[in-house]
């Protein structure tokens, strides 16, 4: 999701009702601070818990919920007018391992303690100018709120094709002890197959090359 | 350098009096092993040594050496009709802070111990194919050479065009222990500046975007 300052176009449209919409949903929490701790509970399983911080309006996270029923996926999105097209999409699916969160990513902390194996940053915003480079989803402002979120093994795979946020993030997380285990400036030459997020698709379509990593701790 | 194994073509001439050449040259070291542990003594300094592996035909570490003469330099080569290209473009220079070796890089546990300060990797072989992986200077086959060439803290340069070199490189270092301290997808789009090989003029020049990455541990 892009915004004006990081120089895209505004994507978020208002939705008037989106806030009636989201609370008759029963796929968004909508008072994810009570769950904090308590997510396999919500879930009513021990399987793996995987997080996507910016899950714009779904494709990524529904298309994984269904190909990968032994995991419980969670979308965080900041926009309710852009998670609202994502729950639209749900509306007739039952999908037992996915959970949506209308809420900011620094708020995180407050609703996971030690429950994640893995964070997706799929096309995050960029943030591409240097006084806003702390804003990034891999910036150590956030490098450290994702630490109390995961069980012990911290795993994040990000997306962009945004190359200023992908070399930034690399030196970012390789600066913070994570190791770059896996890589790729173009992941769809490659034979590893990801589920792809509405903006990838698009322009994924018009040539754009996507640069993928695979960063553990 | 490129071989026809990795799919380039060979940029090797024949040059008959290439040896002769070498001989006569005073850039030249031409029984490297000798000066194991003494390079501070054939510089005649404690100056900081920074070596290139796979130098070609040297315009960077020519221009390298020119511009820093607070640092001694030294090129790896290991072919000797390319090495006689920079030789030649050195006759008539009196450079006192570079020297030249003609050898193979699996060759340099015999020629330093502890002596290096920083390691040069530009354009090297990507050997892109899977099976020759390991013929990649940021193997770990040559992260371990390479430790014993460097004196305590260990720092690598890296340029190439290739995504795959670079990509497993990334991926090689940070697995090895190296935090990748800095690093760009389009180098000549950074305010970095950087002497540059004469391959790197080439195809920077047809539009070709140049990676870099440095490496510490």
């Amino acid at each position: 999701m892009f915004n004006k300052e990081s120089g895209e176009f505004m994507r978020i449209r208002n939705i008037k009702d989106a806030d009636l919409i989201l609370k008759s949903s029963s796929y968004i929490v909508s008072e994810p601070n009570q769950f904090k701790n308590k997510w396999s509970k919500l879930f009513n399983n021990n399987n793996p818990i995987n997080l996507e911080i910016g899950m714009g309006k779904g494709d990524f996270i529904i298309d994984m919920a269904l190909k990968n029923p032994q995991i419980n996926f969670i979308g965080l999105e900041k926009y309710s007018s852009v998670i609202v097209r994502a729950v639209k999409k749900l509306q007739n699916l039952n999908i037992s391992n996915l959970k949506l969160i209308n809420a900011d990513a620094l708020n995180l902390k407050d609703i996971f303690d030690h429950e994640i194996d893995t964070i997706y940053l799929n096309f995050s915003d960029p943030w591409p100018k240097k006084r806003n480079a702390k804003r990034r989803l891999t910036s150590t402002v956030f490098l450290s709120i994702y630490d109390d979120l995961f069980k012990t093994n911290k795993k994040i795979m990000l997306k962009t094709d945004n190359i200023i946020l992908f070399a930034s993030s690399i030196v970012s997380l390789s600066s913070y002890g994570y190791t770059i285990t896996d890589i790729s400036l173009d992941l769809w030459s490659t034979d590893k197959v990801y589920s792809e997020t509405e903006y990838e698709h698009k322009f994924r379509m018009l040539g754009t090359k996507i640069n993928y990593l695979q960063a553990e701790k």
